[in-house]
């Protein structure tokens, strides 16, 4: 048998699949394995190609490749990766590579890093973003793995990356271990976010300004034109354009009720752990789990009278201008809560290769959260690495001041009319809290003494001592 | 040596000593043990009783005590809970039973369940709420457990329980295993988010209203003779009676910047863990977060402007009853949201004990969270105990009806005004989902469709059934 072939991908699922095409189209030779076998046959029937060698077993997988061997999971996150794992460890020597290319939860990612080490071989997590679309034409990848692992698989990696006009390649090492799963968390954390925020503007254009998809199409197409461009807007536009043979609009048509995955609800979680604020993050993720409930929802509406404040109010059209600049400006908010999680993370968990300057590069292209926004912070923290936070960054200090007016009216009319805008409020009140020197937190460590006696710090003596209420 | 001793403390902390003087005065003889033996010592020259032996070494302190043994564990959660259990182990026998009363993360408390069952020794996750006075006077007691360590240690229970005016006592079996300190996490959460609440009427009333703390202490007196009454609100008046040696208010002088411990962060973790939407508790805990982060804070402030909506507007001392409005219906958002949990956790981990008009009950005493809304719960699950959801019973209907116009406003006002109200914000908006058969959620549906084909289902279709966006 010939070991002559570059790379093994095992997992033929959607993502499994357009990555092969993408490895194909650069050039390199792939082994293709599933744990069922039909997969690889209608895989191959498809894209008959002799780049691509099919194999039966994980021993026949192995054997067919190079080596140091080099293997690319593509399977669901979770037990899947480590049944893989272990069904090729036999086959495999020291010195050769696996690569987990699926969503995995960066802790698992770690235990799974040193229990291969132990075995003398490298892992590497891998966070690909992009959708079916970047695994084929370039994805924007976020590898976490030793530099002597990194050596051996960059190449590959860069091949397969999202490439921005100048050249610059969407792919990075950020740091050991999960560091790559963590960062295409966050990812996917701000994913949720925006997609909450998009949701919000459309709630409140078609509840108060009335607008049909073919109005509401022509908005986005023009916002996109700005510096509120995205891909996730980009798509937006297009989805209101889409019709039913009858000729309505497939947008009215779609059941309310927002499904998820793990990763949005790992990184509040993980935030959590971490003791990092993603107010906006959490509420996207619960705004989707109440979403779901659709049927306590109907219930409820039938019991639950609305009061609107105002209800001779009407909206003009103009009203949409200001909530472009709540959008933009809570966008602003999103992205420094989800940066600071990216700064507390990687002092964390020691991940000094994270730099906030590079992800926001990486984050350009190729991946679903690319946007205008992100080149502005990388300019941010490229002119100052240290920035404590982005909101701080003069060029988005300037855009909040300037929208500042129109995010709170954008808020309150939400509020007051009984439009939920948990995403907007929120990345307004972090806004709010974060530029305040008086909180009434001083309360709460009262009330934290008055109980439970545990002591506050006071503003008239230095941080650290502890003092307590007068009996 | 006699083995005649009632029961085995160990752990002689804040909440340690006092425990041990509520099972001394309910006629209780209790061996006292401590990892620093010290700390026996000094309490026994403060309360010295011949219902207390004092022991050095563990296995004298199991031997000093009747069998089967009880002993309650009173230290710091985490590894010293196992440690503690190691040490006793080789002195206990089949039968004997441990009560773990610290604020145990439950889940650890389920595995030293199981572990514990291996050896026959019952185990009891316990929580306990009311901080040192009720851990002295009464306290509400959670208890997760079989019900054959249930009937052990039930009596012991139930006589330093919190008992009502009509002689109910406030302590219950939750559950099995991990079911008692569920629960306590669950009341944590809900502490966080009422402590939160008040905290943001102080921050309306003294920077709108611009409230001196005898106005402020005034009015929360007030208040706690309505509806509204709570310790944590008359504690709160109590509060803003402090002052210092130079007359000027204690509440002035103490740090805006809130501690925490793990429960709070461990009970949003665990809602988005079985995916159960409790946004007033996470923002709770995100504010506490960013107080904490004082420098920053302070840094931010100089840097961002303020740009007040309507800086000429004047409030009105009435805008007071505006915030209590807003204030009440808050609060029954935030046990909406926290009786689902409840329902949700007593579902995923198969409790079926947990009955929620129990919890009302228990929770009505001894505890931190105790008030006058507890009450109202219990009658709205005794008259439907499958009550969907809390907002849906007739009572908490009809006061948010009645002061849905007033939450709204006071929402607005400090979104406007650029006072952070992130806990009023979020139970506003949790109710407006809760009530909407129609929110963006289709939006999102079809955003995940586009760039990541994973379907949507339709509602002019039955459930389930997935469909996709047109080329």
């Amino acid at each position: 048998m010939n070991s002559q072939v570059d790379i093994g991908l095992a997992g033929l699922g959607v993502m499994g699949e357009n990555l092969a095409l993408n490895l194909q189209k650069n050039g390199w030779s792939i082994a293709l394995f599933n744990r069922h076998e039909e997969k690889v046959q209608e895989f191959l029937k498809q894209h008959n190609d002799p780049s691509f060698t099919p194999c039966t077993t994980p021993e026949e997988f192995c054997k067919k490749l190079k080596t140091p061997r080099k293997i690319l999971l593509t399977v669901k996150s979770g037990p899947a990766v480590d049944e893989m794992i272990h069904l090729f460890i036999p086959h495999l020597e020291k010195g050769d590579v696996i690569i987990d290319g699926g969503n995995s939860d960066y802790r698992h990612t770690t235990r799974r890093c040193h229990f291969l080490e132990e075995h003398g071989i490298h892992y590497v997590g891998l966070g690909i973003s992009g959708g079916m679309e970047g695994a084929q034409n370039g994805a924007s990848l976020m590898a976490g793995c030793t530099l002597e692992s990194w050596e051996l698989v960059k190449d590959i990696l860069f091949s397969i990356a999202a490439k921005k006009e100048n050249g610059e390649i969407c792919c990075m090492r950020a740091g050991t271990d999960g560091a790559g799963h963590f960062l295409k968390m966050v990812h996917n954390g701000i994913e949720y976010a925006e997609m909450q925020l998009i949701a919000e503007t459309y709630a409140l254009l078609k509840h108060l300004l009335r607008w049909t998809p073919p109005q509401l199409q022509a908005l986005y197409k023009k916002w996109n034109q700005t510096e509120l461009n995205s891909y996730l807007l980009e798509i937006t536009a297009d989805i209101f354009s889409k019709t039913e043979p009858d000729g309505s609009f497939t947008i009215d048509k779609i059941l309310d009720a927002a499904k998820q995955k793990g990763t949005g609800q790992w990184s509040v979680q993980s935030a959590l752990e971490i003791g990092t604020p993603v107010p906006s993050l959490a509420q996207a993720v619960f705004a989707r789990q109440l979403s779901s409930m659709k049927e306590e929802r109907q219930r409820a509406s039938e019991i639950l009278d609305e009061v609107p404040v105002s209800s001779g109010n009407s909206y003009h059209n103009s009203f949409a201008d200001s909530i472009r600049m709540a959008y933009h400006a809570s966008r602003i908010s999103v992205y420094a809560q989800s940066f600071q999680m990216l700064k507390m993370g990687a002092k964390f968990y020691h991940w000094d290769e994270m730099q906030m300057e590079d992800i926001a590069s990486i984050w350009q292209a190729g991946c679903i959260i690319r946007s205008e926004m992100l080149h502005d912070i990388r300019t941010a923290y490229k002119n100052d690495p240290a920035l404590p936070n982005l909101l701080l960054s003069e060029h988005f200090h300037h855009t909040i001041t300037e929208y500042q007016r129109d995010w709170r009216i954008t808020a309150a009319t939400g509020t007051l009319q009984g439009i939920p805008l948990p995403g907007i409020t929120a990345a307004l009140h972090y806004y709010d809290m974060i530029r305040s020197t008086d909180l009434p937190a001083n309360l709460i460590q009262a009330q934290r003494d008055y109980f439970g006696y545990h002591g506050f710090e006071r503003n008239d003596h230095p941080r650290g001592e502890l003092f307590h209420l007068n009996p």
